[in-house]
């Protein structure tokens, strides 16, 4: 969510090769540089092809320019630029095992959200795709989505607005957006990795790993459900009958 | 929706061939035998092959029994015999075409909602795969969907109850199920079709097309946004900032 009060990137950690195969693995990823830049990374999709992405980022990429030093997080000049890097990173990583992987009928499909800020730059967020191409997120639609973006979206379609809504209240509908996905599909779970950027610099971020019997998040979840059934009892009943 | 008050069915009605080729069609299929037997068939995947699979069920399949009349809808001793003959259509009409449609890079697979009661049977719902396979709707998840079913699941979910859900709560929830996935999917759209057979055969089966503009229809997709938003403020800030 990339909001005029700052960046939310949310994840879960559940990774599975079949439903007897699951296990927890970090989606989200961070680089801070402190004062200079602060970037974080959010991976969908096969598991190697994103690893492999990351690997090669903290290798650094051949340079763009001829001779130049490594591309890397650190020395990338805008937001712009480090999406880029990670999106040649990303069609790198899924290009060396594609056609292996089609043969093995495993699907080789990754992406990424970048977030962050470089410099005293604005925040910016993008979403790469396998084939390196991204786009940016905009406030007319202050959110992107990677991995099982459906069964979320309808709360943040609703309810999250670019110029209103706070970064408390982003992270609220994140993790009501995270609890419905949760309940409708397995292959999605707890822990959830939160990272919050104030646009506010005089604010520090915030990362936090909320675990599935937190208070907190206990609490949004069953007040939630509550809550939606008030909803729908506060509609009339339908004139059809 | 199959509920111990009874069986919902709705459907929308839009269809595509790419977002420049968008159509209405109607979805939910009425055959109603009387006092003998009520059953709708909800469609969703390749308009081709289910209205090839319709189109055999008129027709007739040749019977189970050689020698016998052809199985139809109306000879159907049972919901389930109905659902089986239902798959057997389903499966003809799509074995047909799904090698050149796969030529052609263009999805085959469609699936059916197949509801209703044979005489003075108990209602039965069940859900038919393009293979021919079906499975049947029980209490302990009181709801089948096909098509885009991801946007409208988390709702159905939370608040749907095989024993104390009435109709008309299940309509409500159903409206607000298919208005969530309206507005986050083009490709699904009003009008709205919906067929209600109450348990309680003394009570009259109800059939109902709801236009975007309808102002039911309009006042259950605003209130639900107003009361999202009453909703989550009446969750506290989050504690980790």
């Amino acid at each position: 969510m990339l909001l005029d009060s700052g960046l939310v990137m949310m994840t879960d950690s559940r990774t599975n090769a079949g439903v007897d195969s699951i296990s927890t693995y970090r989606k989200l990823h961070i680089y801070d540089g402190g004062d200079d830049r602060i970037v974080a990374v959010a991976t969908a999709g096969n598991l190697s092809v994103t690893q492999g992405a990351l690997h090669l980022m903290a290798e650094g990429l051949p340079s763009h320019d001829e001779g130049g030093e490594p591309d890397t997080i650190w020395n990338a000049p805008t937001m712009y630029r480090v999406a880029h890097a990670f999106g040649r990173a990303l069609k790198t990583a899924h290009d060396e095992v594609k056609a292996s992987l089609a043969e093995a009928k495993v699907p080789s499909s990754a992406s990424l959200l970048v977030g962050g800020r470089v410099g005293d730059k604005p925040l910016a967020l993008y979403l790469v795709y396998s084939p390196g191409n991204f786009i940016e997120c905009h406030s007319d639609s202050p959110f992107l989505q990677i991995g099982e973006t459906k069964y979320g979206k309808p709360i943040l379609v609703r309810s999250l607005d670019y110029y209103s809504t706070s970064l408390e209240v982003a992270v609220k509908l994140g993790l009501i957006s995270m609890d419905s996905t949760i309940r409708s599909n397995l292959s999605v779970g707890a822990p959830i990795d939160m990272f919050v950027i104030p646009s506010d610099t005089a604010r520090m971020p915030v990362h936090h790993r909320i675990e599935a019997d937190e208070p907190y998040y206990r609490s949004v979840s069953d007040t939630w459900s509550e809550r939606l059934i008030e909803a729908h009892n506060a509609i009339p009943n339908p004139p059809y009958f």
